[in-house]
């Protein structure tokens, strides 16, 4: 019999993986953090958070039923939101912690303390902010946001909801015309929220204006009850985040007050007179913001299925690598590391992106504030394709870390599969992903176009026209990998614009030629995003302020990172890139 | 406002879809259960089973705490068992229906009636046969099949479980000695069954014989309280299948007779020698049958997805194709198009390799009657590798088909996350898909080298050595792709086998170069198993018996699996194959 492992040997064993590290892992997990204070600030907020008796659950949540889940975490998030109010920590500053782990599965009030908050604050004018942001501090008005309709989601032109200006009472008709008009998802709509933010088509002195804000009360803010014209419920269980009550609303000539319009940028004034918002372009700010936001947590959860796979990975010790020589850890097979490694890669990779998107906003916001909405379309577009490839970079990561870990990677205990189930949506909602990767790419193609007429394009897509610096760099260097990158993704675009020219020509229609060459056209937004994610990544690792260790290790992953796409894109770079057939050359670097 | 739909516009658009169907539904309908009288059959005993109200649920089961979910299912599966013998159907022909659906999420029983008989049914004497399979069929004993344990899977030869025979009491004393030797997973374990076939080190006079199988009494017949010297429970809820019970299980010290080991093939004798089996090999059967059986569910689950999916996408309209003009299906989009369509293929193509390969076992069982047991080495190989492309492809194709309901799809009334979540779990049970793709690598190697040295090898890797006979098939026909990838794959056994050579001359020890490219010989045994899918899909449609229009259609969906593999892979198609640069061209076929 051999000698076998019980618990103490497992901790024995992570202990000394650990300290093999060959770098500080205090520096790094400060890099991670974005800076010493901030890691030591998030450590604090954890600790008060984590260490309250009052957030253990009697019973694991998975154990309950739909109905006692909810009633459960309503318990914690409220003792949680107190519990912040208490110790004057704002909600923005505890979410970027882990703090949220203490609720499980979703959170009743996230939509209330962010999404809701988020846009009373930007599209209530200060008057209406005034009347209800103090409400909903003080958690008297519990808000969600209303948009999606089971009709509509991504497309928001396309929403059914009215809301018809009656000039007689100087009121808004609020209606739901169609099964499919039907709002449907607002997270705390359920059970939880009094008020939403709706989004309704604007109708006034017989003209349709486009989908528009109002803030509607929903329930009674003493018995909780829905008001009369107003019908919603729950929508049901769901793959993941069950803990949060997605609802559905629906409105039977439901009115509300003229002034209940959210009015910071559209007005409707006393006698139906619509007036149009000055910036029509101000309203990306909040997007990309929530987009970047979705980027810095995918980063986040991919980075726990990884820290989760690789403990288990140098714990678990299976087979014979060689015949009767006692079993490996399974981090020793390679075909384990090829599992985890490029996934380790991915989370700085993604955190990089949404850093360089971030510093990206403040430079736009600060251009903006003098006038200059110039860079905003490129800042729209790379947030598209941040989101894009950050939901299923993470997604697909975390479920190949919950495949390596075999049968205990399905079990709920391990964590895994609720990191997958609330991490699989990103893929879908903010803009879904496929129509996002097509915004992408019309950008790619415009500006392809535009470079080609030598008409000025902005920095992220110069290089589709501009010359290559191929024949400077080492061959096999990262920044060889990233010219042949560049050079690809170049070729795509051209390859597919021609496609798209050739398709025009048969069709005479250029939307039907576009919808032809769609799946090239994804391919393109696809390998030109991950250039860009290539390209920060290394960039930032060349610039980062850090240890020669602590860089010496993100030079290595960032270097896997580039192989590791080239391999996965490989087709592209042969067809094209004068690396041509590097795949077995690179393979061997793999050691 | 638009004009938009209700719930009577999408039936009526399901049946305007239908009517345009160019072949006869049925005829298909009777290929996909293997005959006109399969499907009467079929729909007889779902009829007589899904019209019963009893299998009603009170609420959908999503909604129910752990412990309800599993008492609502008992009821179910009590209830079924009772009425199938009732009409006298066998199980055996019951689960090749769909009346497991009205057993939602898993079923408490199901590991008693195929796993636990057919392990009764195989490894057991005539002797204990008789003793214990009328006690099964009555479920006065409940079993289930107690193998995997903490610490160790697919690799069984590392199971800890003991069984030392004490040749005074003629007894085998059962026992755990580790915490990782604790039996973790079998179904039904938890709350269930009363009994286990379970697999344990046999250890007798003194040397030990490896693992094997025993006849176990957990419970009480009359009161299912567990027996002293048995410690076992539930291991809690998963990602999915959640109303199956599955356990645990540890043995202090506990004593079975010595009659209870499953004596059939091999057997310890009353003075505890050990008598080895006959046949080794035989045990064959039962795993390539329960391989072949999950390959043929995953063909059905994606099935279920796809159907679900294409019928969501034909009433489903959203956005603009043209400015201005109304919103289409989303089916018209060719990006949904091109998430569908290949998964359409995809059910095709595995059903036909399930198919071929049970042809194959029929084969080999009937060689070994006659004393050959030459071809099943290649069976076991085919069936490795058929359930790891299997579960991969239908597990990444539900997921894609959920993605492309949008929100629709995270919900679970669509039954699209029960679908994902119980069929994920395919890659990694009855042998983990990177160790299955390890041992098809092996073969392929082996194959290779053997045909080098002009030894006879088996008929399904005789292409990795013959000449190809590509200049003789028109270009682009699809007997031209199929020798692309019978190219492509020898050229990557090739490549693989000698960077394996370089290695082994850098290491000087095969097992360590083994493992330096197993990657590559993943991909090896990838690009195998999928030329050979992709041959007997071809074969298949060539050869069935169907009318024009059917098989034209199934013409259509294996040239779009063809074209659509070698796009995936075309990588290892452009270094090497004749057909260079296919992409674009091929590409341009997708019209």
């Amino acid at each position: 019999m051999s000698e076998k492992k019980d618990l103490q040997d497992c901790v024995e064993e992570l202990r000394r993986e650990r300290a093999q590290c060959s770098f500080d892992v205090e520096e790094l997990t400060n890099i991670f953090d974005g800076g010493k204070e901030l890691t030591a600030r998030r450590r604090e907020i954890e600790h008060l958070i984590c260490s309250d008796p009052a957030f253990k659950d009697e019973v694991p949540p998975e154990y309950l039923s739909h109905e006692d889940l909810y009633t459960n975490e309503v318990r914690k998030v409220t003792h949680l939101m107190r519990k912040l109010a208490e110790h004057n920590i704002p909600l923005r500053e505890a979410s970027i912690t882990q703090v949220h782990s203490v609720l499980r599965d979703g959170n009743p009030l996230i939509v209330h303390t962010s999404m809701f908050a988020n846009a009373l604050a930007s599209l209530a004018n200060p008057k209406q902010q005034q009347q209800w942001v103090p409400l909903a501090e003080k958690n008297r008005i519990i808000g969600t946001y209303a948009q999606t309709e089971i009709g509509h989601g991504t497309f928001v032109r396309g929403l059914e909801t009215t809301a018809i200006f009656d000039p007689e009472t100087k009121e808004f008709v609020l209606h739901s015309p169609t099964i499919t008009s039907t709002k449907w998802w607002p997270g705390g709509l359920g059970k939880t929220a009094n008020a939403a933010i709706v989004m309704a088509q604007l109708y006034t002195q017989g003209k349709c204006y486009g989908p528009h804000p109002f803030f509607v009360q929903l329930r009674d803010f003493d018995t909780h009850h829905s008001l009369p014209g107003v019908i919603l419920g729950e929508i049901g269980p769901r793959l993941g985040i069950n803990s949060q009550d997605n609802g559905y609303l629906r409105f039977d000539h439901y009115r509300i007050p003229r002034t209940n319009m959210l009015m910071r940028h559209s007005q409707v004034l006393e006698d139906g007179s619509y007036v149009k918002p000055i910036h029509n372009k101000l309203s990306y700010g909040t997007m990309v913001w929530t987009r970047v936001a979705i980027v810095h947590s995918c980063s986040k959860k991919l980075a726990c299925a990884v820290t989760i796979a690789t403990r288990y990975s140098a714990v678990r010790h299976q087979s014979e690598l060689v015949p009767g020589k006692p079993e490996p850890q399974i981090l020793e097979y390679q075909t384990q590391q090829y599992k985890l490694l490029p996934h380790i890669a991915s989370v700085f990779a993604i955190l990089f992106s949404a850093s360089s998107v971030l510093r990206m906003q403040r430079n736009v916001a600060a251009s903006i504030s003098k006038g200059n909405v110039e860079l905003l379309p490129e800042l729209h577009i790379l947030s598209c394709a941040m989101k894009a490839l950050s939901s299923q970079d993470s997604t697909q990561g975390i479920e190949t870390c919950r495949l390596a870990c075999g049968g205990h990677g399905y079990i709920a205990s391990s964590g895994l599969p609720s990191l997958y189930t609330s991490t699989t949506c990103t893929i879908t909602y903010e803009g879904e992903n496929t129509v996002l990767l097509l915004q992408v790419a019309r950008y790619l193609i415009k500006s392809y176009r535009a470079g080609l007429e030598g008409l000025p394009v902005l920095p992220s897509v110069m290089y589709l026209t501009a010359p290559s610096a191929m024949h400077q760099s080492p061959p096999l260097s990262n920044q060889a990998l990233i010219e042949a990158f560049r050079i690809s993704s170049a070729n795509l675009v051209k390859e597919t614009e021609s496609r798209l020219c050739r398709q025009f020509n048969l069709e005479q229609n250029f939307h039907y030629a576009w919808n032809r060459c769609s799946v090239a056209l994804v391919h393109c937004a696809e390998l030109h995003s991950r250039y860009y994610m290539c390209e920060k990544f290394l960039s930032t690792v060349e610039s980062i302020r850090a240890s020669d260790r602590v860089r010496s290790v993100l030079q290595d992953l960032c270097r896997l990172y580039l192989i590791h796409h080239i391999t996965l894109n490989q087709g592209h770079f042969l067809r094209v890139s004068p690396c041509s057939s590097p795949a077995p050359v690179l393979l061997e670097t793999d050691r």
